[in-house]
């Protein structure tokens, strides 16, 4: 240190003013790939890793003593280490990732554990010789825009876990109406009995069990998640919500609760008359913002709430 | 509708299975200019108001009744309209909005609405004719990076605000340390006298009154964050965020709870040995991710914990 | 107006000193979705339009004198009016706007409209009664990541026609080596003989007729640029663009040159040596920045260039 | 490699198909930040280097022979060990680059280096040891929100300068009509003589000589486009644009073409009548998209065109 600056906390006590409560430490967002080559045909793990501790570490706070502060750096390694022997599902990894930091550190109480993935397919292919099938052994495209997200959180030995997908783009361009809601002083609205519906999905859903193909129950919900939405007539965008929730529970008893944050994206029909020519639902403007927000939160009757599972996950209610 | 697709509800009822939990729906980010034209010499205020209602909606979610469903696109126009007669602070705002939502329809038992406010500064001008000191009366220019906060929540009487500012970038050349953190097998990290502090500040606080000069407080509030942040030699961003935590709580007795949330936002030291060449904590190297996360919840002590207010306020601990 | 400042123009003649060159202006990001409803199976044309005009405007610059200024709101209204007859493939779209301004208003004599088009897929479903072949008929999901652009260009009745894509990341897991490069006092890079490649793939290319089936030839240009990323063993990511070029080149006459600009995205091989581990190309960091940037432009032989197409054409060489 | 794929290129020889054209290789945004700790008050730079070269590497593309490619990560490293000696103006910093490459490697006959300036300002503090008129020594906080740019190429002994700025965000309460314009049957625009008027200010500079001051120049280009936005009553965005434009001109004979892109950026102002509200110019939505985008050239008569400085330069006309 070349400044003449004394080393000293500037942490004057104040008796019974200030308390520190809930507080972690991590590194966020370790952009993590892993290809398999067991194999002449790869496979691709592309996932963001963000790894945060939850332990005794009160003097760090208030006098900078790091002696239990397991360095956000080294939390980084331990993320690539225990990616050497594959990363698997963002669950399960999660899952070790918490695993290791409190069995390792004894003063380490809990921590939490996202993880964000994304998706590539095989590049398809008339010309390779490393090809099967018709698609390429080690060359691949980004595929859809949305991201599979989990976070998984540890209190000593209770596992707390919360998937979902965030971004899923999705449409009707028929099969939706909006009327018969309140008209008062502040209603311009007309009523339609045939709109376009646009959304983004945000998803979270709680795991009862760590017991399960993480993989093949997701691809589940998020097919249920698409049909659901495709296959309703829907009377309202919170109607659309809640039977898309209601199918993923009633199709995933592992499930305990759904959260779905569904945006209105709204898509205005032109008025066309000024210019002489009739609009029948053909020409729409995409508007960016203001958007309608729909949030809600689906539990199977009977259940037990966890805040815990959910808290620190994004803020929707 | 054009469709012949039958106007039913795939509402199946499967008793005792779903129920629905917390929910809310609304007008995300309408974008609110008002410019206060009383005087000649003009005042902006610009900002990004989304409100969301909480009521007996249970059946807009299950048949698609819309009966008590106060259209998003309503609370638009009452967004607009409620600005006519000026919008104040954004905490002030935000309240007017849900105490015109829960007087006006009995069924709205809550809400929360959320102002993010941008700054503008005048245009300084030697040439004006409509200028005052220096500056112009009508001509602004964008302020700083930062984004001032609020969310208003209603619990039937019940009311909590939570104010905050996110994207307040900072960055201290000197005056920070970082050593004696655990060392084990995933240790590579070499200690440090002297490193770049660099963040970027989100910070969210409950006010415990509602009679209280909003734009005083909040302005005081970020000269004490910034303030302490430069000021204390830093033995580690945990020491910093609590100092600048607690001197909020020192210095605003209305404020119960602060949470900070900041990214170490790392400034690596590049190597020039290679170039033959030192490097006396010059020339860096600025990451943009992974970076560290630091999150912590400061209470005053004494404090009644208060999670609705916290609840849908953006996912940090 | 309810000032009191002059209606004036504060210009100043300066005789010979300043003259308005290049110009344009007109409407961006005009967000158009138009559903194709002559049949029960519904197509979705997703598109973000740009339209602006080049003429004798001088006037609206020098004295505010808008007499021929064909206001950008009137453009708007143009895009969403031509758009009732149908938009068919960006190119046709645009190529209609150009004719529509330079045939009304004489005053125009050239212009440029940009067309950026996004994918929408058909939701696969089990349960649909408007379903056709497993897929929904009114019902999408968002495609892939990627973006389809035209820029066509009109100078009178010359008509330039410039199309492409962005943001088609891909990724080879291994075929990829980088060696034989130049070894100074600034040189720290090792050799490799197997590494990741990845890029983001924006290729423009520049048609020489407008008597074409436009979509299908996107389509094949898409898939020649996927193959040959996948096919070739890379000595260098040069190596691989000019041969992602070239294939188009020769796969389409109709093409006079390509220009591909593609950032190297690196994935750096983690040193897992110091946890004991050993790493044979499986475990990597995805960096965000900084990173390489190879851009090229791949002419036909005997073509005559042709500056005018290019100009207001992203930035790259 | 663990491959069997054969190490060859795919390249076979079209004789007289396909040619190189222009093209360039480098790094791109490599994140440099220089403390100048000469004195107890630092001074902090916060640059984003690109740095792109020019040569005879056609052997790079079609065959894989990287004997004369530096490789991108050398010039990366290259950008680090130049700015030892202090970063200085961004143009400075730039023709330093150039001067190095060119004279470095005889094979390579051009380039191209951008780099984008960050503001950061002092704290102000009452409390520190480390202050100087009220303002910390070592502790900074981000500045506004535009980012100062250049483009300095080269081609051998021929240096090319432009400047500019991005993102300087200025709107005015009054002060601007608009009318006038043609009406026909496209048109639905009202008519206004009092609007807010609002944009984002792009705009690049070309320089006649590097014998300059260029940080004063520039903080005096800002100064003067600041003040001709706020000064002019404004009849069109054009005849803003363009004042702003000649007074740049006009200020600074060591700039002889001025480039602007202004979009117009929308706010309407909110019909309250249906609420039974008066609405004189107070309430207004800020639209997103689409906006107005107006661009232009301004040159010093008789300057001769220099088309090789500005390509690659962001795309406006």
């Amino acid at each position: 240190m070349t400044q003449s600056e004394p080393v000293t906390s500037t942490h004057e006590p104040s008796p019974g003013v200030v308390v520190l409560g809930e507080n972690q430490w991590g590194k966020a967002e370790v952009r993590l790939v892993r290809i398999d080559r067991s194999q002449p045909r790869h496979r691709i793990t592309d996932v963001n890793v963000t790894s945060q501790l939850r332990g005794e570490v009160e003097k760090a706070h208030t006098e900078g003593d790091n002696s239990l502060v397991v360095a956000t750096d080294s939390q980084k390694n331990t993320v690539f280490a225990l990616a050497k022997d594959g990363v698997g599902s963002p669950e399960g990894f999660a899952l070790r990732l918490g695993e290791h930091f409190l069995s390792t550190y004894p003063w380490i109480h809990g921590g939490r554990w996202e993880v964000e993935q994304y998706t590539w397919e095989r590049i398809p292919t008339s010309l390779a010789t490393h090809a099967t099938d018709g698609t390429h052994d080690h060359a691949f495209v980004r595929g859809g825009t949305e991201t599979r997200t989990t976070v998984v959180q540890r209190d000593r030995d209770e596992v707390f876990v919360v998937s979902g997908l965030t971004d899923l783009a999705v449409l009707k361009s028929t099969g939706s109406e909006f009327h018969g809601f309140p008209r008062d002083r502040f209603t311009t609205l007309p009523e339609t009995t045939d709109r376009i519906l646009a959304t983004s999905v945000t998803s979270r859903w709680r795991y009862t069990t760590t017991a399960l193909d993480f993989d093949a129950v997701f691809a589940d919900v998020r097919r249920v998640l698409l049909e659901s939405f495709a296959d309703l007539h829907s009377l309202a965008l919170q109607q659309t919500l809640f039977h898309m929730g209601e199918r993923v529970l009633q199709a995933h008893p592992e499930i305990a609760e759904v959260k779905l944050s569904m945006p209105n994206l709204h898509h205005f029909l032109v008025d066309l008359a000024p210019f002489g020519l009739e609009n029948p639902n053909e020409v729409f403007y995409a508007a960016d913002r203001p958007y309608g927000l729909i949030e809600a939160t689906l539990t199977r009757q009977g259940t037990t709430p966890e805040p815990r599972a959910w808290a620190t996950v994004a803020g929707f209610c």
